[in-house]
């Protein structure tokens, strides 16, 4: 083998950054040369993840601690406008750096919507103009020429691997899209925040941010880049009590000429060549349990009783295809490297 | 006080039928004098499910066993089609009892819909003719008069009450009523299956019953009654992984001249007098946590972005106000007791 | 009924504050009459905890605007330490006050003791010197002239009972006692930490503060109290990922002319008029979840293949006996009530 | 590379059936060539268990179906007793076989503790004797040698490692060991029973099998000869409720000469040069998430406040190190292959 391409995790003290570490101690074409954490600087990654204990990996540094000469691509899993600063100084200290960004900073292309659904303007606005939005299957092309791709949100991820072939055949009709989408508490990310605890998550479910979703906005950009006209979807996302998972529960209606059965074949046929993304006989449901811990999406088709309507389900590992396994997939897309390297691990079930 | 009622339970084995003894047993105004499961017969109570090691019970017994002559009231927690014969006979043997049935045998008022949604003819018409459907809420006056009261089904409780004063106010469009559920997995009973081990349903969920859920022909049947025309929802249930809990997301559309501010005035409205249903501020979301173990339901609003839209979202305790507890509720209207005697356990969170 | 007693809970935005709350609205001799809460001062119970949003409920204050002169008994419910300053100055305004105190802080009559584990002087020793040990059952004696009761903790309430009678009895030998104990994730509280997020704890387990948690502390007070001479267990707690429970699985060795089965038989003839407290019969092994939600305890007694070695196993709920419902069971105590009342509730099972 | 090893595994529809597969579908240097599951014969592996939906597997046959003449390997994944009499009959029909059994059968090399713990004589006797326990870090060379292996237990891996050195050493006293042992519910099984039902394990733990769990007949049979004369081991096994993990929590008391420090040494260098054992520093505690998925195990020493006492700690996962990726280990062992080969898999945490 060539040699190996030098990584850096900037972030790696969150789960999207251990989840980033553990497949990448198992890809065969990287070498991790640095992680940082800025608040738990100088600890190792088996004083912040013991699960990291058995393995030689660099001490957590601060990110200016960290020598970009020595870097080919960054990942970057910080939080959100902090992200736009740190890797506009990044990227002008060694402009050949690829980057894949798992934050939400450089998702949508538009800096008005930015500027709407994240209350301040774009620090990075060149960056940003420069980005390409990271949802492998479908913008695998212009990923493969990107220096900087926008690895796309968890719940986007899986609301839109399933409708965007059925807007651009013209199959459903674009005002007429209810996502209701459920997640693992792992989405939630690592701060300790008290809504967050154990004993009030576990036993109980609730739906939040109700119609103003940050994740919303990348399903306008790219549900209406789809249809080739503007759309606005419902969606609710609901917090429930597992640790991984998201699952989308799509409801759509079919345009004149079209049913379930069609909507299912569309599914299929353009999925029938993505290892990554499995569509399920007409009328079986999919389960989260049974991607957890793999890049893989599962998706099903459900005619609904009522003429015009069917149920569209999608489902994925938010820590893997929702983030850091499909930044990995980005890598290797951006890298030249074989696209599923590294992330070929069966779902841990049960 | 006077004579208390003396009770019988027929199905004390399964979680609803534990779930009437929790609550009997601290009934001021009950007296449990019986408790059948069939296949346990011999047993005593806290030999299948040791927290009532502490309480003195009667012994399982057979449903023949039973004196009915010392019976005021039944609740009937068989499985669904063995309860019409079951209650057949027991109703013939004593025409004078009062008879709560927690199961679906009798909540279709139309043998036709029985026939088509349960696959085969009804076998007690007579009672299913005269038996009152047990939302108390909204029944509450034919309840009182009722002998044998159907109780609701917990998805169906939950779907019901919080779409019904929209729909009698005309508020809502009947035709796009789109019902997201999801419920703990109590609700599945308590029957040794491979899809309900803890190993299977732990971290993970799924859809299933998606588009044929037979709790459907209870939403189709009362909603139409409210509309005061046929209404057929769209109706996706989920299973989850938390014991207890029914929370229902549900999609409407506003009719000309309402908006989500309305649809919120008429349910709060309608609900303020009711001690078990609270409807919480205009944009506040439910969560199934805040009425575990308790008869309570809560009930939220949220306008969504796009206008004409909202989302009415509601949640309760599948085996309490979803199952037991209504049903004692119920029993309450039936034999002229406080209606909450009983049942007013404030919820258990965490 | 005579005038009810007035209480204020202080501490009452935590989970046993809540779990308080839960109980005394129910409790048929109580009304409360103040509900303290530091940091969330001005807002409703309903806020901080939305399952008390059907019930009217005094707003959150901080202490001093509590009103004592209206108060008759007061629950306290705040951290170790700042719970002896308090409580100092609460008891010096009005002398006559009846307090159950939950923190650890009166728990230890030894100042010495006190000063070891908890790494301060103690700022209200006369207070230490009156505190009554509230473990009902075994001194309730006490606990009926106590002014302050201190509230025993939930690991300790739990590896005492099965335990002070056998070592009272002179059955077991004291050198001899490994307590191998469990908790549900309440019992850590309601403080946002990363450690207790539902992502780092669903799906583990773990030891901790093992061989140096503080209710050793009291186990070595009760233990040698009930011995009669200096006893030192080995104890471990373990995190496990359930919400509530407390499961202590305790080994011991019987004293010659002793057996298992007379282990059983001195707790059973101990407990058999005591309605909390539960012997099941020999060799029966109690579980967790049949007394969650309860104020009761399930203990059960195995013999090991080892001659002469036994195993004694407890548990309860660790709001309920093993904090707030104990709490009120000695309220009750203290005030002359019947000692069940406003604690009678059946265990929440499933 | 040299080609592959065509593996079959007997019992594909457990979960240490679907465990096996999960890892092999990843083995550079196997192909699976025969699955088989007697009741579900004739399903597709994506049938039992959708998360392999994604890849090309052979159809589940019956056990006679499988052409043995194709097969290098077999990994016997059956019921115990079912399993002595189907390996005698593989065996006899292809005697150059090599077969990594995972039930019991073949786990305690003395036909009368077989008889004694089963309750039946052994059917197989000839294999009995060839036959080496794969405890792999400790019997490497014969396993090396061997054509049936004996996989061990879950509990029983998990509490040898950390104890067998100790003995070996003679710095405890074998007369003094209990073994406190958690375990996740997927040790349980696939066969659905009532007690193993999400709703009853959920939010509860409880002891089982105490002082009688067939496990502890290998605990005698291996401590026994680590320390080189007769051990009897107190032993208290555990259901928690997660899906994966075994902890255990071992009481020991040094022998004169030795304390926790020396404990610690011994295990440190005994296992410093093991890829797949982790001794965490010297009063660390290991939590079983941090193996979750992976074959590694953690161990922890942390001295108890009582001179001449120690509390021994290790966590494994149960269908990993404790049956299916030991048995791989032991596959690579056998059939000379890098020992770590397809089990290379970072712990999946959160």
């Amino acid at each position: 083998m060539s040699k190996k391409l030098n990584v850096a995790v900037l972030g790696a003290s969150g789960y999207t950054g251990s989840e980033l570490v553990r497949m990448l101690l198992r890809h065969p074409a990287v070498e991790i040369v640095a992680l940082s954490a800025d608040s738990k600087a100088g600890k190792t990654m088996a004083d912040v993840f013991p699960q990291f204990a058995p393995f030689a990996l660099p001490r957590l540094v601060k990110i200016d601690e960290i020598d970009l000469g020595l870097v080919d691509v960054v990942f970057c899993a910080l939080p959100h406008a902090t992200t736009q600063v740190v890797l506009k100084g990044v990227i002008a200290a060694k402009p050949d750096l690829k980057v894949i960004d798992l934050s939400a900073d450089f998702r949508l292309a538009d800096p008005a919507a930015y500027e709407t659904w994240y209350g301040h303007a774009h620090q990075a606005l060149e960056l940003q103009a420069e980005a390409v939005y990271g949802l492998t299957e479908i913008h695998r092309a212009a990923i493969s020429r990107a220096r900087l791709v926008a690895n796309p949100g968890c719940f986007t991820t899986c609301s839109l691997l399933p409708v965007l072939p059925l807007l651009t055949a013209g199959a459903i009709d674009p005002d007429e899209i209810v996502v209701d989408a459920k997640t693992g508490m792992s989405g939630a990310g690592r701060a300790a925040k008290e809504a967050m605890l154990f004993s009030e998550v576990a036993e109980g479910l609730h739906a939040y941010g109700v119609a103003n979703h940050r994740h919303t906005a990348e399903l306008d950009q790219e549900y209406s880049l789809a249809a080739g006209r503007p759309v606005k979807p419902t969606f609710t996302p609901h917090l429930t009590p597992m640790i991984r998972g998201i699952y989308a529960t799509i409801y759509v209606r079919t345009t004149p000429g079209h049913d379930a059965a069609d909507l299912h074949t569309i599914l299929a046929e353009r999925y029938k060549a993505e290892p990554f993304v499995t569509v399920l006989p007409l009328g079986q449901v999919p389960q989260s349990r049974h991607v957890k811990g793999s890049n893989h999406v599962q998706i099903g088709v459900v005619p609904d009783r009522i003429p015009g309507r069917a149920i569209v389900i999608s489902t994925l590992d938010n820590l893997v295809k929702g983030a850091s396994g499909q930044a990995i997939q980005n890598m290797n897309v951006v890298c030249g490297l074989a696209e599923g390297t590294g992330i070929d691990q069966v779902a841990l079930f049960p």
